[in-house]
């Protein structure tokens, strides 16, 4: 196996993409690497010793994390985002990992793979922490804006899929993103989507669930439409940070504060434990005819090296060859 | 100027409903207030002495929070909310203010009180902290499921002269909730609705603004329709909660921690502080022909009597007409 790794994106490249390719290999990971990006940069990164298992692949450009995706790419054939994804598509490698620029990681995906046979849209699969330790999945993420009930249903089965492959969920839970629990609530789509979920067999449908019961991890999976995804994930994690940097300046800024940190240190160990995502924070994205595994721009090493165990996790069961079969069977 | 109160809505009714009436005035809040509810329960609330400016309206019934709102306001027609909104529509009354069910409020004013002339769809205006230490106005927060870019119009209309009149806040500015910055960003509706709100001449345009932005204050008002918008206010509710109980459990729970605390306490109250949303949480029910003010069902007596004055200041500063004449000059 091989996995091409985007090593110019995300806030922390080159160097944490580099170390975390790195400790991928160190700790006993089996696929291959080829590192995407300028090489004369990415040779220095790596120092002098040739790394077994590691490549390198020269693509001059990068697309910014506030660049315009699908103009930089049509614009620019040698971005480090687009050669990678050529790859998936060509056979170079069999998955494709980027910190980088989402959207960018998405049109390249939708241009250069495509989407599998019988998917109608994609939907990135945005993975949570939950207060019950273990993740929730959202989707879709910011994939596709103007969904309809059909494509909510294609994006719980896509979701239930990944949950049981690359997770190891057994019979993943999925929940309606709604604003209350009654089949009633919710707008048309709503409404029809939670009828079509009721009917499917090969899901797990829990019910609706409300926008509070995501972090509560009620259930695997949470599922709405790419605009409310985009918005609630987006939303969610600006209370994170703004209750981080609350933690961090006002509770143990100044002096006494310093002191109380150093009292507390075990609980603050417990708290930041349960809320480190860095294993399952990786979010692939679902329906295109390839392994594209998206992971956040403030990734460092372990994030990147957790971001390319969930890519080779989604080659090594078939995940790809599982959501096109189940699509052909449910049709 | 006269508010009736819904004395049997909320967690901690009534008897915090009655405590939040009596410090209103206490406090020297001018207007008097009509408690309504089982009029037994709420003379033994009240106590023996006869309280100035305090009546008390007997209904024998209640939504509770769980229950169906419109179905259980058309099969008892005497519900303390009920009640309640009926006196504001034969004048008795100048406003309602409930911490309860907040779908039987908004189904009560639109039953009984009806839309302002002009209003194609009213929005639920919920008001939220932010790290700026000032108010933000989150609406639509689930009043009109499917909103279309006319209906967002008239709700960023409608926010914008409550943010001036009730808050004081001088040409307030409005936020599209979007997945990006960009102008062609979103669904087929936030597009159109980017156009229309770019239009307007008598709101204040700051442009798109994304998930994370509302809890960062970025701009004084969001909005959005009232799926997404319930769906992320209670969304980043669910994180604020978890975060409180880790910092409660996790880090300050055990012997060491609760050393910790006693430390930290100068930061915990500037932090609890910060976070501190008693005197602006509560939410009017906005293009209702008449003043009704939503609370949390959290509510306890300090956040009650801030429901109160907000109510006070919406009938002080004639809001619904201000409303009324804004959308015929806008016509």
């Amino acid at each position: 196996m091989r996995i091409a790794v985007d090593a110019m994106g995300g806030d922390h490249a080159p160097d944490e993409i580099v170390r975390g390719a790195l400790s991928y290999r160190e700790k006993g990971g089996p696929a291959d690497l080829v590192l995407v990006g300028r090489e004369d940069v990415l040779r220095r990164a790596l120092g002098a010793t040739e790394r077994e298992g590691i490549a390198v692949r020269d693509a001059r450009d990068v697309v910014a994390m506030d660049e315009h995706p699908a103009n930089a790419l049509r614009r620019r054939g040698d971005t480090s985002i687009g050669v990678a994804t050529v790859m998936v598509k060509t056979g170079d490698a069999d998955a494709v990992v980027s910190a980088g620029n989402t959207g960018a990681t998405m049109a390249a995906a939708l241009m250069t793979l495509g989407r599998i046979r019988g998917i109608d849209r994609p939907a990135l699969c945005g993975m949570l922490p939950t207060s019950r330790g273990k993740p929730a999945c959202l989707l879709d993420a910011g994939a596709t804006m103007d969904a309809d009930e059909h494509n909510i249903l294609q994006f719980a089965r896509m979701a239930s899929r990944f949950m049981e492959r690359v997770h190891g969920v057994a019979s993943p839970s999925v929940g309606l993103i709604n604003v209350g629990e009654e089949p009633e609530k919710g707008g048309r789509m709503q409404q029809a989507a939670h009828a079509l979920l009721s009917g499917a067999h090969d899901i797990h449908f829990y019910g609706n669930i409300e926008g509070r019961d995501v972090i509560r991890g009620v259930t695997d999976i949470c599922v709405t439409d790419g605009f409310t995804g985009n918005v609630l994930a987006k939303g969610m994690e600006g209370v994170v940070d703004v209750f981080v940097e609350g933690i961090r300046n006002d509770i143990f800024g100044g002096v006494l504060g310093k002191v109380a940190a150093i009292v507390a240190l075990p609980g603050l160990r417990t708290f930041r434990g349960r809320m480190d995502y860095d294993p399952y924070v990786s979010a692939p994205l679902l329906g295109v005819a390839g392994v594209s595994v998206v992971t956040h721009g403030r990734a460092r090493a372990p994030m990147m090296r957790w971001a390319i165990i969930v890519a080779e996790r989604a080659v090594a069961t078939g995940l790809v060859n599982v959501i096109g079969e189940g699509v052909a069977s449910a049709a």
